[in-house]
């Protein structure tokens, strides 16, 4: 696909060439992001940042990747206020939405409700997560980082070797992230979960059919030894039917520096998608990582705004105009050392 | 009345002078709606955008309109966050805000909350809907589609022919309209509705005393047959008593492509205020319509956007500063086709 | 301290030389706020503006005051939409949150809350009040709004004889007022309320230590003679185990007219942080008193808006480019005489 006037609704959209794409557009953001310098490429642009269902972090992270080239955002932030509790479709609330915006992201808890919404858009929908079903911009951004850790130590994605932790049966950024590393030549899976939280079989079938190579484990010690990257996931506590059966599942993989010292090749970059649960009963990542240099959880984080600059920056077919419209930055950058 | 510095609170302080100076500014800010050319006119200007009651679209239509002009956006969604709560009065809220910007629109449950409110304002108010009262900015963009639509089959809004049809004792978007409509002459109106839901009495008279044609009927087949214009509303469900009562007359008048067909003159425009009822109980406008190229509802709402455009633009006196602050677009407008 | 890169956490970081900083930024900006020019200073930076607590008054005129320095605004408003939920820490919210902004304003209802979160963001923080804690803005913005009030009868901080009436117990920007005042020399205090609200011991010890002269009295008349200003506030109902044991206490301290009159020095001025409570059993500023022109309270509230860009421009070092940016304003300010 060409990004240029496109939705972008699944990671089944792209190839590995787009996606290099991508991630060639994110380099040339970096020094934006981190601010180097300004533009203002997209004055004048508006994005509808529209929540039809709470998520604070990605909502904020959209908003401000577009604030960085330039454009203003307009937003809903929760069901509540819409006029679907009017009985309007979702293909009018698209009609007009989309007069008001020159690109549009959405979040709905409902499965394929953005696809839906997209069809009666007349400017290009991303999919900001749609119910259990996709999340692209995570999975991409989470390859992202891979690849930026990784070319540290000169690795690449190919022949990555990667540990996938905790609830693999909801966890919807590890759906998508198997699917997009699927993409990729020689790759060696580890998934440690819970018996009962294992990738779904249907998911597994088709990693196989693309040659990834995958081992199942519940151990978390032997799961973590001999990977480049381990990628732990929280207890995905809203899609179970009730918290108790949870409960049952929360603190069992726990990584802390200890185990990590004793089992882990050197330089083994710790990930997740992050919010993680930090209460003591499930502390997927002991604070005792915080000074482990490889804890890569808030580069990660960082990268999603990058990450989400280029995507708006493809689809508005901008990516070549950014530079030219660079202007230096005027404040003082970050805190006092 | 002149709009500069002034509010715009209800549609009775305009002559058709003034009605016809916004729809010429709208017409020359339709390039900067399409995004043709960008104007940054109202840079360093804030808007308060305050939503003492829910209103995606309304929100959404006036937030995005002054970002098209280059000013910034601050927003109240929800009358649970205001200090109305700790028991000040509307003067000093009014006070406050108008402080904080240099121009508010405000919506608001109650009637004439937003005249109360314009009275201690230091900054122009623009009313956004108070209760059942009155909503200037959907009256204008409604004649405006009106003028618009007809204008291509070389009709004016005098003599223009119109079927009111639904919910038109609780639809204040209807009760807008045919105040506006008595400013023209040698209009005829057909209000379609069933017994207990007619136009009120003195909106009646009003417009029998300004020489508006005015029919009555139950039957919709009769009512939309010989007319420029039909205007389908929705049942106000949330102005009645208790849902049961509303829903005996959820789907009495509903209109669909065969209806269409077999009574209305060629090019009869479709219209209705948003967000229709699409489920199967009520759809007012059957989907089967979506193809037929005289649906205007949506060319309505997207003229919304320039109609609230010409409003600011008037009330903050810029309307002749825009085309000499205009720039090109830099991205890509809109989907591939 | 300077404030250039650094956190705005609590009055007590600032000496007099801070402040008069400033004080002295906060009246080159005046213009700015007034609407006579405009500055674009900020351009290109993201205010992550995080309530998660609501307070529509102070949301607004931080943001507001961010973009009138020309940056953008990213901005949660409830709790309940936040990840914090879902267990994660506050650092881990700080760390993410801080990536997607160049300076953040946080609110929150516990105490000490702002202080953890800014250990672990690696942007300035400015504290927009944490529970019962601080709120150093209000109390800059009522030093300034003395300060000026007092320059017109040329009266300085030093010499302040100064009335604080109401819920001096429970109420947070009375106690930061009174921090912020024993910087300075001289100064008289009143201190009138209901023997239960009194003002917290070991402020008053604090006070007597930094040689601030204090008087207790539950008599208003008494109390509001011979000083400069008289500084009301509301009965912080919030606080209370219980409403009807603030309502005891509602109504019992009201200024009017008649008592102003019988009782003042001639422009003794009245401030009030705001809301007030103008239900007629409360009523601590009666609507008589609009218009007495020492009345400060809205002027007071526009002060917060040149107090939070000074603050904006000096932790982002911002202060000595903001003349050579500046235009000229392209619309009319205000409404029609």
């Amino acid at each position: 696909m060409s990004f240029r006037g496109n939705h972008i609704l699944s990671i089944d959209q792209f190839n590995r060439n787009d996606i290099e794409q991508l991630f060639s557009v994110a380099d040339k953001l970096e020094p934006f992001a981190s601010k180097e310098k300004i533009t203002r490429v997209l004055e004048g642009a508006i994005l509808g940042n529209m929540f039809f269902e709470p998520s604070t972090r990605t909502r904020i992270s959209f908003g401000a990747s577009f604030n960085l080239l330039g454009g203003s955002v307009r937003e809903i932030t929760e069901v509540g206020s819409s006029s679907l509790a009017k009985g309007e479709s979702l293909a009018d609330t698209a009609q007009v939405l989309s007069g008001y915006s020159d690109i549009i992201v959405m979040r709905h808890p409902e499965n394929d409700s953005v696809k839906k919404f997209s069809e009666a858009s007349r400017v290009p929908v991303i999919n900001g997560g749609d119910g259990s079903n996709e999340h692209p911009s995570q999975a991409l951004l989470d390859l992202y980082t891979i690849r930026k850790e990784l070319s540290q130590n000169d690795k690449t994605i190919d022949n990555l070797r990667i540990a996938l932790v905790g609830d693999l049966k909801y966890g919807r950024a590890v759906h998508s992230l198997c699917k997009i590393l699927s993409k990729y030549k020689d790759v060696k899976l580890n998934l440690i979960s819970p018996d009962e939280l294992k990738l779904p079989e249907d998911l597994i079938r088709q990693m196989n059919d693309s040659r990834v190579s995958i081992n199942q484990t519940e151990n978390l010690e032997k799961g973590i030894s001999e990977v480049d990257i381990i990628y732990v996931t929280r207890v995905q506590e809203e899609r179970f039917k009730n918290k108790k059966d949870a409960n049952k599942y929360r603190g069992l993989l726990s990584l802390n520096q200890s185990i990590y010292t004793a089992n882990c090749e050197p330089n083994t970059v710790i990930m997740h998608p992050l919010p993680r649960d930090s209460r003591s009963d499930a502390n997927e990542l002991d604070s005792d990582l915080y000074e482990n240099p490889n804890l890569a959880i808030f580069r990660q984080a960082d990268n999603g705004v990058v990450i989400r600059m280029a995507m708006f920056a493809l689809v508005l077919g901008v990516e070549e105009k950014i530079e030219e419209t660079s202007k230096p930055v005027n404040w003082k950058v970050g805190l006092n050392s």
